[in-house]
């Protein structure tokens, strides 16, 4: 198959990464089928949003009120709200599939691909592409 | 890449459309694989639930909910909760994929394709559907 | 396609029952590609998240915190709550995809695959997994 794993740093702060350049040119030249854009953690997800204009601030920010970090989980390790980024993948899965014609995805003008990254502590973040010809 | 875009309106309301006829329409004939279906737009999403039911008209009450329109969004163009529309995706993906077999969707007795769209202010909305053959 | 449905059985409360094992020995042998694992039933959905450590607990918690089982839903048959059961597969999809290298799912370390079930009047459950060649 052709996959390959980009890694990259995130930093201490929860972020909303956009990673549309990554996977752009990972499919530059491959003709037409669909990425698959999969995150292999147990704490981020894979969006696809616009981006610049506020709205990734807004995802980090509504991301808090939907999974209270003060909610009682059981799972309590780490930072405080660490358990509500465990339940995070549930909601915002860590895996989406983007047709691509001619080695370019098929996306709409203001959607990015955004590594939703709640998790502040594990900077070293991994995405698998993977691109299936059709 | 069998691939097709398909056009409709929606209203000047929030809606959860059925497009379970158009999807089952394009993989019609077209043998075994599964299908993608993919939303080129920022501020919707496509589900599977029951529709008919009232699960439809409920999906959309429980969005206010989950994703309250008079949250401080810094994204705040167009109609009052624009904000919220565009961190729906994040939660309700823009993507999805079904199985097909012998030209069928392997959908559920209860399950419906659905299109689900907050959005007022673009009544306009594209759809595209690709079919990855096994 | 090479294909297969699971069946499983679910008890009468809310589970998040972890289906990672049938998934690695459906993959087992198969070479590279991706599998989609689909559930075809609307009212579950499939997450990958960690399990064994409280987050699968947390999970069904705060599902019930997301989507509250006493809200207004006009979908009353059935448990209480059940509206809710009707709402999740919209928040947890019932539909993803995994990259799978050489018959091995390419999970990250603590991500399982999970068949996130809140309806208690269904026990007779399904898994469809399908296998996409590269």
């Amino acid at each position: 198959m052709d996959t390959e794993l980009i890694q990259f740093h995130t930093g201490s702060e929860t972020e909303a990464v956009d990673i549309t350049g990554e996977v752009a040119g990972f499919v530059a030249g491959k003709g037409d089928g669909i990425v698959q854009v999969f995150c292999p953690h147990a704490t981020a997800g894979v969006a696809l949003i616009e981006t610049g204009a506020g709205s990734d601030a807004d995802l980090l920010d509504i991301i808090d009120h939907v999974l209270p970090p003060d909610f009682a989980y059981r799972h309590r390790h780490g930072s405080p709200g660490h358990g509500a980024d465990h339940v995070l993948p549930a909601f915002i899965a860590p895996s989406i599939t983007i047709p691509v014609i001619d080695g370019r995805m098929q996306l709409g003008t203001w959607q990015s691909v955004v590594f939703v990254d709640p998790n502040r502590d594990n900077p070293n973040r991994t995405i698998r592409l993977s691109f299936l010809r059709a």
